[in-house]
């Protein structure tokens, strides 16, 4: 009974197989293997992307901020909702990789920016000549902090805003398969065609030890790329023990079916709770947010549950819970009767 | 046949089992998980060091910026031999996590500085006031980049010089193991008691996929290295699968067994190629550079061996030959038997 | 009829005396001066701070951005009102000297942060762990961006929540002289005895080509500050004229006597425009925000007034006004008299 | 009698009136009032460069770095002569303005690169890929850090080496017009007809207060040179001060005559000491480097000398002279009659 993230669960027995298979004899570093050209090569394909650059790192943090770096300078306002991971939970990892660009926090609703906040930080930031600012850049994180799911038309709808000023714009895809499984939208769909030009395509949060692809749709930029990653220690000498990873994830579309599972766990978690707690928000993908009464946390851990507490109003308790492809319908069964119990 | 680097041998098996077997159930993320805590205990009485911290991160580049970023502010000199890996082969990664430190190439023999060209250096930097930059730090290289060693001895008497100064002093280790069986040398002989603050413990190029410690003998900043950390995109949220290695490659003394095979194959290959080569540098570890006649790199590639080309003078060839625990008696063989024909 | 900044004035002519004083003959450079030591001196007497450090640089944004990367890490929040000049009005130059801290704007009422909204955002930024940014410091604007002036209480209530953070406080004082006159404090009233570490004491906005002091009440870490200071490319090299004009700025009070000029005006002016023009924050020093009719600004350009439009609701218009040593009781009645008219 | 350096001297009585004319009524900040654009077109006629962006700042180091921060990434190595200003005497500043360059030291002969010693290090400096830092600029210094002079043609010589792998060249003129007046080439001659792309053309050696104008030949890049500028703290809100000291020194060529009397007097200086006195370079312009025997020092300080002593061979002394518009006949002769006596 374990919901504390989707960083807690193991690897899936395919992964680990894909790793065992590409331990065989040697390969050249640095990117320069087979496999690696063979994941790059699936991954725009999986983006109907055939021109796209594609450059695999170890995190999160790291995806986020080198396509940030990338795209933003040092002098540029990075837009994003005002809770996103990478100005909340990145430790200023964006600033320290952009040389010192400056997050501005769009208010968002159930974690989503809509095009009046966006639009309004847009028309309030960048106006002030040499004086503050530029505009840099627009993030977008799908599945959200809060757990919802914009839709490619939500997408679309905020980076024309951002395109109209000519800024660039990425997505944060930590949980990027789980925003598509939701939508039913594909990967194109929800990236370049609704106006995203870079992707961090995470596969950490979703099966994999630790591998996110940055995925670049105009790869002219593609070198500088290559060049931020080694100069911030991210370039891996033994890549294809990361390529393998996402090599086995993509076989059988094995990724959409880990998504997939860890969705659905949560809408019977979310069914099974529903007497008992209060969603926080709406629950769309594999994360929620509820609040319940206050001592219940001391029950379900008595009972074993593991997941992180909340901050709540006064007199109530509330609580994050993640799913993921582990999770069992038993792991769900037995949190809702503890929570009813 | 591949000579190319250590960087290109597979995983031994101990650490695809190591690797499996952490693989069970659920575990907290960010190193918040019992076989993170065991590695880094472990480490600790590794190098008799009860107090150090270890941190693990997932390449060299980042172990060693890290490192330089904690001890060396943005207008400190780093005194490094010329040809260090941190100087010239990783595109200013120390730079860039130390916000612009200067890197001063001290002129080395066979990849060692001598206490004579370090005390030049030492005192020629830091000497014009606010002027210039101030006197940062020492890294040295063990293993070196030429392939030689340093004795404990040899490594005290740099860093004698660089304390005298004020200077914290990092050690590359990211040959750690080699530099170890070829001396003798316990880690606590090479490092703390010879005057190191702070090593960068490698395990990739000794048959890791990408971990390497961080490992601070005076624990009194460990807080600011994390953050670094999780500011460069290198907190791994999975850690317990960076730690899985480290543990299966502690386990039985297997890291120095891989690293005394490596040097064993270096030892051979050397002698097999004594009549047919001519060495740039003493043979110490399991690297070694070598002349050769002309039209030597065509017959031995014919013969399928793979290695990198070095610089030569007009009229001969030079190549990188560079041994792992996966360098077999047999690979050795063809190949000296490849360069006779 | 210029109100449009305090550095749209000329430099009084006491000012330009004292550059002609020092004009006379050679001086060493980089502040190796006597002038320099002198001004150093006197600035430690007007702060009643025997053992402050003194740096003079030329200009607001280096001294409040040395001054801040002085006191905060890079992983650190500094905390400031949001609309603080820090955080809107150099263009990220905090951002650049510190090398990536975050600032967060604190909500004020009239420019001025309360405890309540101090203390909220002081609760929720460094509380989470290593994924955050850090508490670094708190930055406080005096006179503040709405022309409102922080009495030595109110910035030593803000400070104590600082310090029971352990975060140290830095006051940036581009118009200090102003909110001294204003308040009836003294420099140490409204610094040290109110629990500020570092000052920048502005000259520029009052009647000084480009000078500022950065004051530093514990001067242990002084010799930082003069690094980052030519690193950043404010040393200057003939420093006598930089002190030159501060000399003669506090000989006899002066300083205080064009601040009080200045403020003196700009009651003058809220008065005469009182029955035309509604206030949008109080006049508590020289500068005022103030919204009238629409079609007032045609009305007063062309009877020549100089100033600032400023964001107005649909069917007003707004502006600002400042006043400086330079504006005259016949400019500012003559301003009254057009927008009367 | 001070040779210490050229920014002992006082301000020519020219640059005071300017100011003093300057000084009159209000103008508007930041470079928007008219003195400001009277100079940056007076420059542009200046360098025969009509397109030229100009913009102002205090201090050579300011200069240097925005023009090399403009034009080199933070992953490029500026290529300089060892002993280059931005390499020894800055502190880390184009590290900083960068985000982390590297400079290469290219080594020098009396102070002047050639273009063999660049040619060998443009070869060895980005060629590893993505490994090490990658070719980023060029940077130039003249006069020299020894005082020698580079003709127009030495300085083409230089720039095809550069331009030829696709590398901007940036020429420190900290003293251009003491190497114009050496040379008899014109601005344009000794800047972009040589391949110069950027200048920071230098006012504070010769005569002002501090004022140095980087001229960017493309002005393509300007905004952003605008951008770094006032998030680096250099853009002066009072710009009309550093306008005015540039447009008294233009006019009637002051600025000329200033450093022709500079390099008169020290081709005076040069000859008077020959008898006792050895030079360690060419004296070209303004400044000399001499060896003298044992207990000079002494003797000249006696008689009320001024200079920097510098680093000379056991048993002799040696020193750095460095005249300025402000030397005498008198003093020279003072000078070499003490050194005779």
């Amino acid at each position: 009974m374990n919901f504390a993230s989707d960083n807690t669960a193991p690897i899936p027995p395919q992964i680990m197989a894909a790793l065992l298979r590409a331990n065989d004899g040697y390969a050249m570093g640095y990117g320069n293997d087979p496999l690696t050209a063979r994941v790059q090569s699936r991954i725009r394909e999986v983006f109907q992307a055939p021109q796209a650059a594609v450059h695999l790192v170890a995190t999160g943090t790291a995806a986020n901020s080198l396509a940030l770096a990338l795209v933003c300078p040092p002098w540029g306002a990075v837009f994003c909702e005002a809770q996103a991971h990478v100005n909340m939970d990145e430790c200023g990892a964006p600033e320290f990789f952009t040389s010192g660009a400056k997050l501005v926090g769009v208010p968002g609703n159930h974690g989503r920016m809509s095009p009046d906040t966006l639009a309004y930080a847009l028309a309030h930031t960048g106006a002030s000549g040499v004086h503050g600012v530029q505009r840099g850049a627009l993030t977008i994180t799908n599945v959200t902090e809060a757990g919802t799911v914009y839709t490619p038309d939500a997408i679309a709808a905020l980076t024309a805003l951002a395109r109209a000023k000519g800024l660039p714009c990425h997505l944060d895809g930590a949980r990027f398969a789980n925003a598509l499984v939701a939508t039913g939208a594909t990967p194109a769909e929800m990236t370049w065609k609704a106006g995203i030009d870079v992707v961090s395509f995470g596969g950490t949060k979703n099966g994999l030890m630790g591998v996110e692809a940055v995925v670049l749709f105009d790869p002219a930029r593609s070198w500088e790329l290559e060049l931020r990653r080694k100069r911030a220690g991210h370039l891996a000498s033994k890549m294809r023990y990361l390529a393998a990873q996402m090599d086995g994830w993509l076989d059988d579309d094995l990724w959409l079916s880990l998504a997939r599972d860890a969705n659905a766990m949560a809408a019977r978690l979310a069914r099974g709770i529903a007497p008992h707690a209060t969603p926080m928000h709406p629950v769309e993908a594999n994360m929620m947010f509820v609040r319940w009464a206050a001592g219940t946390h001391d029950r379900l851990r008595a009972a074993g549950a593991m997941y992180y507490p909340w901050t709540a109003p006064e007199g109530q308790e509330a609580a994050r819970l993640v799913t993921s492809w582990s999770t069992t319908e038993a792991d769900v069964d037995r949190f809702v009767a503890a929570l009813a119990s």
